[in-house]
């Protein structure tokens, strides 16, 4: 499976596409930082991330995208424009009917180094080391949009295994609900 | 001018058509709220509210697009939605090329009812005589959006004035030091 993750930002946005392979296999196959100048107005800079974002659609054709959720942030003008650059790169791929998932950021620091409270330089550590590079990505941006890809590949088999395990529960139970049903009509008979 | 005015939101999004005239007079040519359902996916969510607004677009050929600037609310994950609702809007105007501007809530109830802290009640009241509409549009967020409308068309003529104003007073101020350069140059020829 090719993940498309994404860090998003009207600044910095990062930018990260991740083969997943047997097991717990990744590998990386591009990975970048998406800026947008300041003195821009906002809808030009929302602009300009989308038309980078349909580039990397057309180039690497990932087939689902993984985005990370955005929190209030000290800045709330800041967290607004991070949401609106989030929600633009998930309009992008709900155009091309992919498949969005957001990732909280201690899901994805959890997922790459098993705590949910690690700080950016472990998670860039963690980040280079799974994917076997030569040196750490840079800036931070680019290094968890790597983060946010591997969490998704990472977890969306686990997703997958629990609904299957619901489903199954969910059949069991009613097969069980059907076998007490016969049994007490069997055992009205007998008492008839 | 035309102006095609928004109170973002992902659920209930006010959109608005208001076409400025003569002085003061504002007529409304449209108005309408779009929905998008909770339990769709939010990129889903955003699909929706993009294609219904290249509609908007596609029919009523607006100048300028004014959009209700978002603050923090009480529900941070509502205030995200909204954000986003935002954006997307944003984006498809900055994709024809429209102008985008943003008015917050304070600007939209003074221009409207001459007072920033006035109730969702006075606006409308103030909207449907403003534009001498037979009944007050509902929801409150339709009413909104011609509100917005409305404060972008009176407002904007005001911005243009100080703009003008502020380029006229560097103008004098440029010309005041030459003369003062001028004058300087001559007092030292003076005492040289």
């Amino acid at each position: 499976m090719r993940v498309l993750g994404v860090d998003p930002g009207l600044t910095r946005l990062g930018i990260a596409v991740v083969d997943g392979g047997v097991g717990r296999a990744v590998r990386a196959v591009a990975v970048d930082v998406i800026r947008t100048p300041a003195e821009d107005d906002l809808s030009v800079r929302l602009l300009k991330v989308s038309d980078a974002v349909e580039g990397w659609f057309d180039q690497h054709r990932p087939e689902v995208v993984a985005i990370e959720r955005v929190f209030s942030q000290h800045n709330v003008r800041t967290a607004m424009g991070t949401a609106q650059a989030a929600g633009v790169v998930a309009l992008a791929a709900a155009r091309r009917g992919l498949p969005v998932m957001f990732h909280t950021p201690s899901e994805v620091k959890a997922a790459v180094t098993g705590s949910g409270r690690a700080d950016k330089a472990q998670v860039t550590i963690m980040v280079t080391r799974l994917l076997g590079l030569s040196a750490a990505p840079k800036p931070a941006d680019a290094a968890d949009a790597l983060a946010l890809a591997i969490c998704h590949l990472w977890r969306a088999p686990m997703r997958d295994r629990m609904a299957e395990a619901e489903a199954r529960a969910a059949e069991l139970a009613k097969k069980h609900r059907a076998r007490l049903a016969a049994a007490a009509r069997e055992s009205r008979t007998v008492i008839k």
